[in-house]
């Protein structure tokens, strides 16, 4: 195991009375309070009425900023945090998925700086305090509702980059499993395909040694992932299955996934981003397009751990090529019905050059290794 | 899954260099601290030498408290109240073993309330406050470092009870797996005994659905310990494998074992505090020496969670006969060198019936199901 600090301070209440703890975890926080959700659904499903009926007569100020939406932009957190400004907000709700989530964290930065908000995610600058944040997950997935990072696409640079900070976790995560009995079947696919990833990528690009302990949690939380995702699909109004969901997708992305790895990259993502910056893709089908491509083109880099995850997730017991589970990969990404190709997705090679140089602005920024530029339009090309 | 609150908010910094971050965690926390440490080996390695070299300089004062001993005393926790009050301690660092955390930790909370700390073990207080506490381990299995619990005996009862609370959780945890190198083979032997206890107990105890992530969670933990103990006994001085030990053994007694699984109980550690409160026996050899006769007398109640775990930890494939599980905990027991009897340990028929009866007085006082005075006894004399 490398040296590493293992921090993670928010406050998980988990379960279906999660959300009546709203009050009391506020009042302890702040009483002006920014109150951040997406498009629609909130309302239409009924979470936002019960969040103000809950706060009825508590002494808490709701000031309401909605309509984040997927792929969260840069202009939208302006608006958030000129709204926090206006209103003096003390602490923040955020009530969506993982974009709803987002944003508030990058409000909650945002709000106590003088400069740009983007400057957290170009490097220039890092963040020293936060407002304090609560979380209201209504979408299993992300991780964003527990853990400490962030992704904004920048709307006029027409750039999505991601950040991290430990100044980013939210304080409190009242995760009621059965807020995302209705999420639709191509988001709750998606949502698993992300976490999944964020599972594989620190497995395969780790150089410590002695993380056997690291090794199995990667293991079990994948399987856990893929069991809780095909049983949802099966049963979409199962609590006990999106409880297994969003609590092993929370895990995926939690620091105890990462803990000892050393450094670990995550150029999937990197390389994704480009995709959703640039193109109207959700996150997870972006990553499914790419997954496979991206694993044959590591496939030497990767041997051991590409077999050994095979043999462990996939039960491929005793295969010791690598594409035997890159095979496997490719075939629950089929049974889950996602897009399997970035052609799927719409795109032709005219437009790889633009995603690859994309990921290079980003690889620029985080210092990633094992990905250039030319190496990114290998992968798209072969994504095709 | 069951309705659970996942907060850990303890800060882990692991690796060689954590001692060095101790001056400056420090001066976040307070000025005067109390040093709880134990009998020899904390000067004679060199480590308080260390420490006082460390803060040498730093304006922080330490008042030292030595001598803990292993099953730690109730009259040794008031001596240390008493000198952290004299003193106007503001915080704690505690340099050892489980022994020695627990014993700051009832310190940590003693010191702030009038009654007797005792009172905490029994049942009639609850905690609501408690002096920061820095935690430097210096050996792997106890979990104390960085969980919430504490054990305590009372000399003058006789009586040995653990008692845990989220007021209870150390701030900080040093934790640099070369301090643990020098620990005797027995005492790495006996920690990984106790945190393997620890995985096995909530994993057979549960009655949640839906809880395949912790399910492995609690697999994977154990078979690290395995590992990482069968390794350090033939290397003991690799850093690595210390600190695969040090770390698999903090997830084991971590909150997210248990994160999910409801009510789960320990009637196995409860009926091994009525031994080593009575005689003086290592916890962990109580433990070994108890084990198979425990989980035999559970073979019918625990019939498919003994089976599983000895599928998944002991690669007992497709043997569904859990007495082939208890079979191969004996056979790691006998391979570890442990006292696998009452009888390997000294005791003989006339001794029980006192064990059972703590145990008894426990039971009372935590509401533990599944055990009463007679069910002890007769675990007792089948570990004879």
């Amino acid at each position: 195991m490398e040296n590493f600090v293992y921090h993670h301070p928010v406050k998980i209440i988990f379960g279906r009375q999660a959300l009546d703890q709203l009050n009391k975890e506020l009042t302890a926080l702040g009483r002006r309070v920014l109150l951040v959700y997406g498009q629609n659904s909130a309302v239409r499903s009924g979470l936002h009425g019960r969040i103000t009926d809950l706060l009825n007569g508590s002494g808490i100020e709701l000031i309401e900023f909605a309509g984040v939406r997927p792929n969260p932009l840069h202009s939208t957190v302006q608006q958030g945090i000129l709204r926090a400004r206006e209103a003096h907000c003390e602490t923040i709700v955020a009530v969506g998925g993982g974009s709803v989530i987002d944003t508030a964290k990058a409000i909650s930065a945002g709000v106590l700086v003088a400069h740009d908000v983007w400057q957290f995610f170009n490097g220039k600058k890092s963040v020293r305090q936060s407002l304090p944040l609560i979380t209201i997950p209504t979408a299993a997935g992300s991780g964003s509702e527990t853990n400490h990072g962030m992704v904004i696409t920048h709307d006029e640079h027409g750039l999505k980059f991601g950040f991290a900070h430990r100044h980013l976790y939210p304080r409190v995560c009242l995760a009621d499993p059965s807020l995302t009995c209705t999420v639709p079947t191509d988001q709750t696919i998606y949502g698993c395909v992300d976490a999944l990833c964020h599972c594989l990528e620190p497995y395969l690009t780790t150089k410590a040694a002695g993380i056997e302990f690291q090794r199995r949690f990667l293991e079990s939380t994948a399987q856990t992932l893929i069991e809780a995702t095909r049983g949802c699909l099966e049963n979409p109004g199962s609590f006990t299955l999106r409880s297994a969901l969003l609590w092993s997708s929370m895990m995926a992305m939690s620091p105890i996934s990462t803990a000892g790895l050393g450094r670990v990259y995550h150029s999937l993502h990197v390389l994704e981003h480009g995709l959703s910056a640039l193109h109207e893709i959700p996150h997870g089908a972006g990553l499914a397009a790419l997954l496979t491509s991206w694993l044959t083109c590591h496939l030497e880099q990767f041997r051991v751990p590409i077999s050994r995850w095979g043999e462990k997730v996939f039960d491929l017991g005793g295969a010791e090529k690598p594409s035997a589970t890159i095979d496997a990969v490719h075939g629950l990404l089929e049974s889950l019905g996602v897009p399997l190709s970035l052609g799927d997705l719409g795109l032709t090679e005219q437009d790889l050059g633009a995603v690859a140089s994309h990921a290079a602005a980003q690889l620029e920024v985080r210092r990633i290794p094992g990905l250039d530029e030319a190496r990114a339009l290998e992968i798209l090309k072969r994504a095709l």
